[in-house]
């Protein structure tokens, strides 16, 4: 029998760590999870008991190791190929990884001002420079996908696929910081919340009681 | 018959262009180039034309737009199936994409303080707060696929894959920065150098003449 474990830092903080978390959970895969909490004096040395990248998330999968958020999500199309993690046309699946890997590595204005922080609310703050650009890059993105290819649900690509797991921690971004938004990404943010993974989510982060200063304001 | 382009910015500096256009030449695919020089006032609305994230790399492959570098070679990877993309082993593959995928995401310290300027020559400089450790995890990426991976022939999986391109303008910055490296990575800094390819994308980069001065010290 198979054994899955995926670690990850704490629910209230760790964007990267919801990732694989929700797409795992929303396509009924069972698996244990360590949690490591980020920015203790231990957490450099614990994390690097599983991952040669000494970051979170990592996948244990029987012998294999696995690390980085996109890479996890990857593998497990690959292993369970069943499973809707990707669009099944290949031009529509090509334009769901063209968003995640934008994700992926960009964004970086509105990772840096307007942390993960589920517990919190901050309307109103964040908005540094370069930050309502990136919201308006993401949200142009939402409507675009909902336009093209939602009909068939209310996630970006109708039915629930890596790319909104991709994008829900900029969902909580935006409910933590109250950011102003057009009626299609209010309805995407709201389907995303409405989520029992992710309802599930935020009540462990609210559970937690580390408090990472660098992350409240 | 199907049209392939790429577009890409100013070779001597934009190193995300040189991931796929790398990949693309190294598997022997015919294409045109679109190449639009950054930072310049009409960068911007001429990146736009073609990329609806506003930055290069972007593939225009028939009617479908592909942008970010990595899921362009995703794009390729499933678009012609018979070339070596990704090692065949699956949970080689894997591997192939964890690094890849950390690459994509990371090394911020290093990225904005080595950029890459192919004509030039900083030795010693850059070194700034964490590069170091940005490039002690590179070469011990390089080292452990080198010994685990590397058997059948001089590249990080023997044969040349997407992992390769994604690694490759890190090659060009430590000889640029004349980065002290161990035995292991200085091979593979000489194999990626030695590629035909790699010397077409510099002889290229060498014709330029625009300057743009964030890139010099």
């Amino acid at each position: 029998m198979s054994q899955m474990t995926l670690v990850i830092g704490n629910q209230n903080y760790s964007s990267w760590s919801l990732r694989p978390w929700l797409a795992m959970k929303q396509f009924g895969l069972q698996f244990n999870t360590i949690r490591i909490p980020l920015y203790s004096p231990e957490s450099s040395s614990k994390i690097r008991q599983y991952s040669p990248s000494g970051k979170v998330p990592v996948l244990l999968h029987d012998t294999q190791t696995v690390w980085d958020s996109l890479a996890i999500c990857e593998y497990l199309a690959e292993t369970f190929p069943h499973l809707y993690w990707w669009p099944e046309d290949k031009n529509t699946r090509a334009y769901a990884r063209c968003i995640s890997a934008e994700m992926h590595s960009g964004f970086q204005n509105l990772r840096q001002n307007m942390p993960m922080n589920c517990r919190a609310k901050y309307p109103g703050k964040g908005l540094a420079l370069g930050v309502q650009q990136d919201i308006d890059r993401i949200t142009s993105i939402w409507r675009e996908s909902r336009q093209m290819f939602g009909n068939d649900g209310d996630m970006l690509f109708g039915k629930f696929t890596i790319a909104d797991a991709f994008f829900a921690p900029v969902v909580l971004r935006f409910v933590i910081y109250d950011v102003q938004l057009d009626a299609v990404s209010r309805d995407y943010v709201a389907a995303i919340l409405a989520l029992p993974t992710m309802q599930e989510w935020i009540k462990a982060a609210e559970t937690e009681t580390e408090v990472m200063s660098q992350y409240e304001f």
